[in-house]
């Protein structure tokens, strides 16, 4: 049996029943992704996304930040550009990817449109994050390191088919859905540091619920475009690709929300910073540090995670979002790493950009279990950190009164 | 100077007094391509797509078998996928791909929203097939031997820019549309003998208006999503694709829409059958002969088009468009390949479906230059033809009385 017909016999008939406390996972993931929907409704990003499709008709969904509802693929657009705007989003690790930020501005979207229950629109949230997180266990790390940010890419699979649940599709439908979703699965990491980085979310649920909508008018797709010759495997992903065998046999057995979870963040920046922040946090508090007694922070961290970080010297929010030097200075000057440490002025100010220069980034050795910074004070002293688990990571999660 | 910046700057900048009768194949090249637009609105690729967006809204432009218009992503993206339903559509040989499908619906869609003239909606054709071609003089045959439908990849990027150009965008705007349009950039021929085929020409051209109309709003992407590390062409072309470095000297001088032209189709199947239906038709029309007489036929074509024409008995139209052995029963039976010998009824014809198994597929020799046809009677005659240019290729155009 092929990928897509494995995955749409699971997504079309697995009972509403979810066990193992699914459901308070999606809530929770739910809460979370509505926050960072509306705190980066503001940003230029989520803005542009607002204006583009501001002459491209009225609709049913909800937009936040606009006084019109628009159908159902622009709002998924826009909001689903929006939840990511700040970088705050949740995020995984088999996909390497945000699949809240994708999956629920789709199905809020669509759900908003065709009337769907809320019990239905969790359903399907949780249906969507399994084949997103059981595809990026299929292509990653290959995919990934490629250099396919598979946000867009895995995203866009994903948005399908919890579009194609939340619509009741059966199997057949729901696999040409998927199929559909092939041919509109691209973006690279090459966009780190612009406005397309943060539209990928957005055009992942936007292509969710296009594909969605195409195929449940009867438009086909080849059963292949998964595991064929000619199909996504293989052509975006590399030979050493694990392959659909062993996620697949795991479909909902256990729901990969409940095996992996979701990552919360905890500041609004890429997610391979949160350690050295958590880091250099603990180590400010518990020495009672200032900034001007540090002459040297050295973040180490995974050798792939360095290449995006590419901005020692960021020159606006969405560089800022992906530079550690900036991300690491914030924490040591402010003690804390919010939303408003990265508008155009927090960014300029002159006692953060005179702390860049001091951190640098190294590469953590293959050997090395857990990232680790370590500071070097003018009095000579030396303080390092090793930093087990992030935190809002699956393995020391925020509470719910946390989230809220 | 980067990929996109080299392509951004021209088509920003080249004048509007294109040489060497670009106009002219422009404006054929639009003739041929209404005429497949208005022909192909009721197949059900087209039905499918315009089912699709019924709910989305109303706006300017025009959809071919709508009573209402529609907002252009949504125009662009059914008649797009009506323009190549028939498989009636050019296509070019650098590229492989269908460029009028993508880039006219895109222009169209867009100019009548915004009210460009003709004028400039005949120059950002060419603007735009330009980019399509020059693309794919730097991505293939390795993108497309690879996978990749480079209709639906290198056709939104070509109409992102095409869709710049008209909106008289600036280089850096111009490059952030096409930046932004590598994020939308997929399809693979894993859809042959499926709708989405057909879709690929509209989701692309929806493709390049969405990018071009986010670009024009704001939002940038970044200049290395062509030829950096994790560009298009490391991630979608393997290590023998040519790269950019040629094909972008070339810019405009001359165009490719000169140097190559666009090849007009004399049937409404894959381009790859062409040849071996010019070759039957003449032997039948040279020799009288009827299908009855016939033992045997033998099509010879490279190695690598035999992979796509994959349907020896196809069961629906879809399939009977990639069907050499049905195209040339066809061509056996009737003497034409008409658009009438793809409705259900004539493909489940007895007489023509008892032809399938006297006709084969063998792959060129290498060495070869041009494609045969064999024809073996039942009185012992072997007829041959050798086919140099198929009909309505650059180097055997219809004329302009021939095209109306």
């Amino acid at each position: 049996v092929s990928a897509i017909s494995a995955i749409a016999e699971w997504a079309s008939g697995v009972s509403k029943d979810h066990e193992g406390g699914a459901y308070d996972r999606a809530r929770n993931g739910c809460i979370d992704t509505v926050a960072c929907l509306v705190a980066g409704a503001h940003d230029p990003a989520s803005v542009a996304a607002r204006d583009a499709i501001v002459g491209w008709g009225t609709g049913a969904a909800t937009v936040v930040g606009d006084s019109e509802r628009r159908p159902a693929p622009w709002a998924a657009l826009a909001n689903g550009t929006a939840v990511d705007a700040l970088d705050f989003d949740d995020y995984d690790v088999p996909a390497a990817s945000h699949p809240s930020a994708v999956i629920l501005p789709a199905l809020l979207a669509l759900g908003e449109e065709r009337g769907s229950s809320g019990r239905s629109l969790l359903d399907a949230y949780i249906v969507g994050v399994e084949v997103q997180l059981r595809l990026g266990e299929a292509l990653n790390m290959s995919h990934f390191h490629k250099g396919f940010h598979s946000t867009a890419t895995i995203g866009t699979l994903a948005a399908s088919v919890a579009c194609a649940r939340l619509l009741g599709f059966d199997a057949a439908t729901t696999g040409h859905a998927l199929s559909i979703a092939t041919s509109l699965a691209a973006g690279s990491k090459s966009q780190l540091g612009t406005t397309t980085i943060h539209l990928h979310t957005g055009l992942a649920a936007h292509n969710g619920v296009l594909a969605a909508a195409l195929a449940g008018v009867g438009a086909t797709g080849s059963v292949d475009a998964l595991d064929g010759g000619w199909g996504t495997l293989r052509l975006l992903a590399d030979g050493d690709a694990p392959g659909f065998d062993l996620p697949l046999s795991k479909l909902g057995d256990p729901l990969a929300i409940v095996e992996f979870g979701l990552c919360v963040k905890p500041y609004p920046c890429c997610s391979y910073t949160t350690s050295a922040i958590d880091g250099v946090l603990s180590l400010r508090a518990e020495h009672g540090l200032t900034s001007n007694e540090v002459a040297e922070v050295i973040a180490r961290i995974p050798s792939r995670n360095i290449e995006l970080l590419k901005f020692p010297k960021p020159e606006n929010e969405l560089e800022a979002r992906f530079s550690m030097e900036f991300c690491l200075a914030v924490a040591l000057h402010r003690g804390a790493v919010l939303v408003a440490d990265f508008t155009p002025t927090a960014i300029a100010e002159e006692e953060v950009r005179a702390l860049l220069p001091r951190i640098r980034m190294e590469a953590l050795p293959e050997t090395a279990e857990h990232e680790n910074v370590t500071i070097l004070l003018h009095d000579g002293r030396t303080l390092e950190r090793t930093v087990e688990h992030p935190r809002g990571s699956a393995a020391l999660p925020f509470s719910e009164d946390e989230l809220l």
